[in-house]
């Protein structure tokens, strides 16, 4: 973890992720230097050693933790308020068309495949970026059955996790065939199911 | 594709495959060479450039072919006799027993990475097998929906990519973070939806 920062000096170390995060999504991640970060970010070598001492990996990591935070970012306000149906549509069509959009490109699924999925430092990005997103998709799912639109009994964080699961399994299927069919029928499925299971009574 | 070949050949070809499958699995795609397989399997260089003309990465190729159909045929016999809710229980089970032994380790998806997901020969060999492992779940579901266990007017083709986005989103969250939880969720929670369509006649 970095040591404690003053404003302006967070503000920096924003600025060196951020710049790194475009130079990657540019170029690539393999390709990427720290000396073509400098340049992008105008800073110098010690700034940079200052931010991240531990060196490439250290930033690549700070990149990734940034790339989770905008695929939960991208999906906001829609996953922040599932309390309508037509809300629930809302989010499934904003994932749908920004996976649809960035294609066969994921930054967060490069980053994570460089850094090694096993090491404790991408699996903890990871493991933070589903908890965060699981937990709304429960909240959600809470408001429906508060809304008695989703069967009371149903255990609305497996219910969340399964779904998850679907999203992250489209996605997968995507970025290996290109086709986004496994995306939609994840979502869609996974939604009809909710909502069945209010009709169910 | 590889020329016509001899059943002798044919046999040849897949002893290399396999010895070069087994060097993968034990060793790492990175660090194995043309050289490991052929002292593994006992060939000499101008018998891997009969059966490879293309070199490493066809031979990668033709493993990552190999590992798909082994995916898919530790799942039999269950996954081609989804034909009662016992059965799908079976099925579910060996699913989870065999990612959750197999642990942090999937060749497959090592192989593709290594291959470039991106690569029409890689995309291929994926859409192949997801394609195989879809066809077998929708089979199983129109069983189900024969014996008037599944709701007629759901779309069992849907629904199949659906449980496979599932399957596939739990084993990717399994490599990144090491839990089963979310293979075992988007299992459960499909069968159990399944299965409730054909209550509410």
């Amino acid at each position: 973890m970095s040591p404690k920062l003053t404003a302006k000096g967070a503000a920096t170390r924003q600025r060196i992720i951020e710049g790194a995060a475009a130079e990657i999504r540019e170029r690539g991640v393999a390709v990427t230097t720290l000396d073509d970060v400098r340049a992008r970010t105008g800073t110098s070598k010690s700034q940079l050693f200052h931010y991240f001492p531990e060196g490439k990996e250290a930033l690549l990591l700070a990149v990734a933790e940034f790339e989770a935070g905008q695929v939960l970012a991208v999906q906001q306000p829609q996953l922040g308020e599932l309390d309508s149906w037509a809300a629930w549509r809302r989010w499934r069509d904003t994932v749908v068309s920004h996976y649809r959009t960035r294609g066969q490109f994921c930054p967060l699924n490069v980053l994570i495949s460089q850094l090694g999925r096993a090491t404790p430092g991408a699996q903890k990005v990871v493991s933070q970026m589903l908890r965060r997103w699981q937990d709304e998709i429960t909240a959600g799912i809470r408001r429906m059955q508060e809304a008695g639109e989703v069967a009371a009994d149903l255990d609305a964080g497996r219910t969340a996790a399964a779904l998850l699961a679907g999203l992250q399994g489209g996605v997968v299927v995507m970025l290996s065939t290109g086709r986004v069919d496994h995306l939609e029928a994840a979502l869609d499925v996974g939604i009809e199911n909710l909502r069945a299971s209010g009709n169910r009574g």
